[in-house]
């Protein structure tokens, strides 16, 4: 049997233990987590050295050994992390409805964890003890199937994790990793209909459509934002200075940054020259259609692809469009239905934007850097959806559990 | 430009339209398409003729015929469907919560239509018009792809339904049929995520397999029930009796119809003659294990393959168990996750197959039967729900729609 069969089954066994412990008893877990990251934390950076030897070795790039690395103050942020969760309210067992049929059934609708969970990531290790902390505080089982640059961290970070459950009684293999990186492994949990309820990839654009092309498993797509500003003509010219900006630049490496801005023609003089100079604060690579070039003479031309780009980087694309019409169909054909914005102070341009853009969340006059499982109140996410189905938008515990139909009765029968 | 690529980029922009129409204009297409089912019923039966005619020369078995049959009953019925829709509450629209959050964002979500839904059926053409109904009055274009059995019937109505969308100012593309019924078309639907937001497979366990095995647009699983009754050794006989007699007779041919019978050992003397004398008054065929086959000496022997069957048909495989563990344990291994009941008047019993069985819906003391929108009060439904994201159980309007984040501020930024 190989290594996913086996870890699948030891998962599906975890995760019906797991669905009928209480939610102190999984807090007593998370707790105990975090404390064995502090305790063992030297243990957690000793491997990670591999790690980072290793992609140093390969002539990996600046910014992935970043999100590689673990020190101090990152593991600290992961224990925190895990108990925060714990603080959080537990969604498992909520009853969301109860009704008497005429009949006298007593038909319910409960909250319960979807039972073993696989998650697909890539290079940061500290995603390891969130998808754990969100899982077990649902009651989820979950595989993790990180990157081979992390996995000296995963696996120390995942031995620590088992320990902490086993410490408090309960089943380690709630937390299992694929030790295996290979894309063989990959590809067969993308298959694991028999083990797994549901995969998540949280990663890159090519990560996660190759699990949406390939996976029979039911996904829940995440996270990448080609995400637009629209100024319109009634914009308040300041705030929508200042929100291109921070939408850009406030990180520009996360999918809810802006890639994108359209602009009202009969703001563009106006307009255009203040952002200009404010993105140029922060050395934005601007690039304009013709008109955009016609007001800023010296920025790059954007081609046809530019429209389509998720750059996180510091580029942004910028096009002067005649009509808000005209900008929700732009957005309708190169958005990737994440987070869009329009600035303006026009009730009905406004209320048309939110009826008719297609996406997870859709701003008046705010930076779409708040799409965010914190910034929406709900705690901590284990990603951002972009598709229609289960979950849309962040998804926070309630979207890691699904509900079931309970039904008292006393002895009825169909006619 | 393939059939499906046109139809797919139809219904998108049929979808855009519809999702900006009113409950009012909606119901004024459902009920204009009920009137026309009924003007024009003459000319369905005459292509539903040709349908029956086709299959008859082919030696097409008499109850797939039946299936197949339109009569002016029949057509009423498909009438007064889409009355009954129209009379049902919309759900688009309504915003499920909104919050103003400490930096004066006011973050609500609302409920928006799916967009472009997929429907692929067998033989029913009476699916037409009923998938129709339930995805326009939720907002959404429907590409129906029936089976070819059907073909000239599935074209007539879709015709009169386009004509009626036409006449009320509708978009007729709301409704479109895929008349190349060959299995590259059925393929090809299955991965035409351009368009296509979810996709619902509406018929047989291999139909469902094959979508969900071959598809990269979204699925909802729909209705394969291998549907267990447990008989505790605390139930009340004769309840045990008239449940499982219901449960399997009373409409044997779907999917919330018993299969398996479990019987704790301590009343299996007393029970099982009870039910085998009401099975036989239906002509029931029992397949039992050993130990049923020690009291009721004249059944068939069970085989480990029955365990998994779902016969849709007058057949019971029963199985004397040891324990509510070794039941629970049972329907665990060869269930379908769809409706599962236990007979007892004990309550830790109730409360613990309530709480470890992993199903759709889960009775105490009724019959599975009950499993089905209008007996859940909810109304028409598009099928039911066995798998664990986006819906669950009976699915009926709320369920082919989606939420979206509408976000007001008034210049915020993040920090």
């Amino acid at each position: 049997m190989g290594e996913l069969q086996q870890k699948g089954a030891l998962a599906k066994k975890a995760s019906v233990i797991l669905a009928k412990k209480s939610s102190e008893e999984k807090n007593k877990g998370l707790i105990k987590a975090a404390d064995f990251l502090l305790q063992y934390k030297e243990e957690i950076i000793k491997a990670n050295e591999i790690d980072l030897q290793f992609a140093k070795e390969n002539g990996i790039k600046g910014s992935l050994i970043d999100r590689l690395t673990l020190n101090e103050k990152r593991i600290e942020a992961m224990a925190e992390g895990l108990r925060e969760i714990a603080m959080l309210e537990d969604p498992v067992g909520e009853v969301l409805s109860m009704k008497k049929r005429p009949n006298g059934l007593v038909i319910g609708q409960k909250r319960v964890p979807m039972g073993v969970i696989g998650i697909i990531y890539e290079a940061r290790p500290n995603v390891t003890a969130d998808a754990f902390g969100l899982c077990l505080k649902t009651g989820n089982a979950v595989i993790l199937r990180g990157g081979k640059e992390a996995i000296h961290s995963n696996i120390q970070i995942v031995k620590i994790l088992q320990n902490a459950l086993e410490i408090v009684g309960l089943p380690k293999e709630a937390v299992q990793l694929v030790e295996d990186t290979s894309r063989e492994t990959a590809k067969e949990m993308m298959r694991l209909n028999e083990y797994l309820d549901v995969l998540i990839p949280r990663g890159g654009a090519g990560l996660i459509q190759t699990v949406v092309q390939n996976s029979t498993v039911p996904v829940i797509e995440t996270g990448v934002g080609n995400c637009h500003i629209y100024v319109d003509d009634k914009a308040k010219i300041d705030d929508a200075v200042s929100i291109t900006v921070n939408a850009k630049v406030q990180r520009p490496g996360v999918c809810n940054a802006a890639e994108s801005l359209l602009v009202h023609k009969d703001v563009a003089e106006i307009f255009l020259p203040k952002v200009y100079d404010e993105l140029k604060r922060y050395n934005v690579e601007i690039r304009g259609d013709e008109k955009v070039r016609g007001i800023l003479p010296d920025v790059n031309a954007a081609t046809e692809e530019d429209w389509g780009r998720e750059y996180l980087d510091y580029v942004i694309a910028v096009k002067v469009v005649d009509s808000i019409d005209e900008a929700i169909e732009h957005i309708s054909k190169y958005g990737t239905k994440h987070s869009e914005a329009i600035i303006t102070e026009d009730y009905s341009n406004a209320q048309r934007f939110l009826e008719e853009i297609d996406a997870a969340a859709v701003y008046v006059n705010a930076s779409t850097r708040f799409t965010d499982g914190f910034e929406f109140g709900f705690g901590a996410e284990i990603g951002i959806s972009t598709q229609k189905l289960h979950a849309r938008g962040p998804m926070g515990l309630k979207e890691l559990t699904t509900t079931k139909y309970i039904i008292y009765g006393n002895g009825q029968i169909r006619q």
